[in-house]
């Protein structure tokens, strides 16, 4: 299955592979659940592995690793879940992965593997001929369980949300967009002219049609996506690919969760914004007259696919908006990140909480503050400008001096004349307010967000006050 | 929890209550397995029951029953699941039934209990005087954990798909529409002017505000549904209830689904098609130029509340239309249905296949027909009286007599004027098409529909023609 929404995350590969260490970085990664099924074999069995094979032979043990994966693997609440290096010789747990859990096959070779495992008490790893030809036997077998293979969290996380990140990856678009049936490309006007023809020859013979969106924010203009839905001509066979940068994605990825009650679509992020943050996720939106993203749908991306190349076209100022969402979640992340590493970061925590009801709200950090001035401007203020102005307020409410310091460091965010009264009054209104109460994302430690915290409204106003001049 | 979408239904209540019986029924018509937690218990402890209350007394049966109930209602898979009379005076369990599962607590009096239960083998209906104490001791219980309480699957089905079928449900809306919040009330102009004040009555403290959509299809275009996104005051807390036919409450549905990236909506039908059809199942859509529904969402509401005294007032030409998707749901059910059952029965469809994936398409029984005839009328035609020649058009073709006449007696269908091209090509790029081959439902036996069957297009397109005069 093409992406871990909703659904286990299995890892599978031989032993000494790493699957335990990887697992539970992963699982705390993603705040999820983790499972060792080699543990539970043994709490089930009552004895260690080596006891089991000891008592039972290895098909006894076999039998009683097949039951406990299965019941591993059915269970409702999506974890991450290692399996034992021979698990995958059951068909019938191979069934179950493909039926339950995006599988990630963790590679490791032969030397190191054994590296690890000789002297250690693995009943298949108690002499280096054995040892290899199982290697040789079972290397195909999770070759062909895998939807993907990883070396680290990282990649698996990526894998696993369906990101693509690949130098060039615009010219495999025919591949890396899930399925064989037909695709419309969306795309921002500015960078069809850019990167369109690129894009249209990646997709191949699958394009079936392109249509344009203005640049930038009025492509999330409700006439522009009544235009785009009166265009389209696809059937629940097609995709949407959306071309451009935050406003492409978020525009053309509305488009496609409520046309026909929604199709596919992928993500093809241009900018730095769009590929650390707005094109991760599955979050969509139009704007309406009485604030930015009023409208909108939760509607995962098939794929997301990430060409930094597209990046070196970029004007600086591009560049510029697009850091401020590089540091925000590098001070959430609490260590400096590359694209790769923040559009991972992104995933991880989508994936633990698609529907934005909890972890996810981390991700406002910084956030409500920017809407404030973006209302405050009339819209003027640019959206990353405004994050690194909101990013000093939420941080200075958190008492965190080192991220205040990273801020002005890195981004140097400085005062803007906006209508205090506008500012004030849209924060009041944000979508993540309760009742009326603003609730915001603090900070105290980098790393370590908190959310929700409700402070005085005075206190929140007073730091609001200092953003503007 | 409010629904069973994509949640266990689980059935509580004393021994001889019926839980096994109606189980079966209900993951029949769910289309779901059924779990019997006292067979699965049987299996694992490798005895019948009472040999295990006799092996390891009534605290080792309940310790096993509680991990198998565990595991059971922990699995992926939505199911019915029965447990055990006794299964609920495990804590544990009574967790796992709030976490994964809505509950469904089947009553039964002590006197009808026992007489089906003494007798039996069953450890605990030995003796009259133990069953009636257990029975006052459990009673209690049951109701503690139940999100329901049915009699029979038509009414578990109902209450688990969150549907109310109540009469002068209106005046209780404060109490009916889930949670405590703000609630902005959206009613078609015309039925606002007949039910509104009582709805808004019924509403209390609780309504917010009121917004009027046009009566009928014209309550579909996005121009209305702009206006009402705009005027919408709501935060993430509050509630859209949608008062009015098929045409208001897609429309509110649809709102609901995008407004804030989707809020929870409550339906409340007055019209025979929307009480029977429309309204129940979460699907939600607008009106394009280019076709009906082609813009929409699917949005699950939190509740569906159908007063069948709003019907009184109902002209008799709006019952015709309603009569036709009555007729529809009855030939697909293969029995005679009132509002309450033609409910329950599209309920249940769409609680085991919401997203239109498989079972759900059987209610498309002859509506690609009525479709195309509705595009060749330049939508003149109205819905009902569309669907009722489809029907007519699809029970030809699969060749099922009985179905005819009933169609012709019950709904007399007659050949109306169309563009035949325009309907013909309304066909082709009809929604369920794929690689644009038309994939009919049809219906061979009454009670038995078959699909996706795709005939030759010569055949299709004679019955097409013989509803057109």
């Amino acid at each position: 299955m093409a992406t871990a929404l909703d659904r286990h995350i299995a890892l599978v590969g031989f032993m000494g592979a790493g699957k335990t260490t990887l697992g539970v970085e992963l699982a705390e990664t993603l705040g999820r659940p983790f499972v060792d099924v080699d543990r539970e074999v043994e709490q089930v069995g009552g004895a260690t592995i080596p006891e089991l094979f000891e008592q039972r032979g290895e098909a006894g043990f076999r039998k009683l690793e097949e039951w406990v994966a299965g019941v591993d693997l059915r269970t409702r609440e999506p974890a991450v879940i290692a399996l034992g290096g021979g698990a995958v010789l059951s068909e019938k747990t191979r069934e179950e992965l493909r039926a339950n859990a995006f599988t990630v096959f963790l590679d490791v070779d032969a030397d190191t593997a054994w590296e690890r495992c000789q002297g250690s008490d693995r009943p298949l790893a108690q002499d280096a001929e054995t040892f290899r030809r199982l290697y040789d036997e079972r290397r195909p077998l999770y070759e062909h369980c895998a939807d993907a293979r990883a070396a680290d969290a990282e990649s698996a996380v990526l894998a696993a949300g369906g990101v693509h990140v690949e130098e060039e990856a615009l010219a495999r678009l025919a591949e890396l967009v899930p399925g064989s049936g037909p695709v419309a490309l969306v795309a921002d006007a500015h960078v069809a002219g850019i990167h369109g023809p690129q894009a249209q020859a990646g997709l191949g013979t699958r394009l079936a049609a392109t249509y344009q969106l203005p640049a930038g924010e009025p492509a999330k203009q409700l006439a522009e996506i009544e235009q785009l839905w009166r265009a389209l001509r696809l059937d629940r066979g097609g995709t949407i690919v959306a071309l451009g940068g935050g406003t492409a994605t978020d525009a053309a990825g509305f488009a496609a969760a409520t046309y026909l009650r929604g199709v596919p679509w992928v993500p093809v992020p241009t900018t730095l914004v769009g590929q650390v943050d707005a094109a991760i996720g599955g979050k969509t939106a139009i704007d309406l007259p009485e604030g930015k993203n009023l409208v909108g749908a939760f509607h995962w991306p098939a794929a997301t696919v990430i060409d930094p190349m597209t990046l070196e076209t970029l004007p600086e100022e591009q560049h510029r908006q697009g850091r401020a969402e590089l540091v925000k979640t590098a001070l959430l992340a609490g260590r400096t990140l590359d694209v790769r590493g923040a559009a991972a970061y992104k995933t991880a925590i989508c994936l633990g909480d698609p529907h934005d009801r909890g972890r996810r709200s981390w991700l406002n950090l910084g956030h409500t503050f920017a809407h404030a001035l973006e209302a405050g401007t009339g819209f003027e203020l640019a959206h990353g400008d405004a994050v690194a102005l909101g990013l000093l307020a939420a941080l200075r409410l958190s008492g965190n001096e080192d991220g205040v310091r990273d801020v002005e460091t890195l981004l140097d965010p400085q005062p803007v004349r906006a209508d205090v009264e506008r500012a004030w009054e849209a924060m009041r209104r944000d979508k993540k307010a309760a009742d009326g109460r603003i609730r915001l994302v603090l900070l105290p430690r980098n790393g370590h967000p908190e959310w929700p915290v409700e402070l005085p409204d005075g206190d929140v106003r007073r730091e609001l006050e200092r953003l503007i001049a």
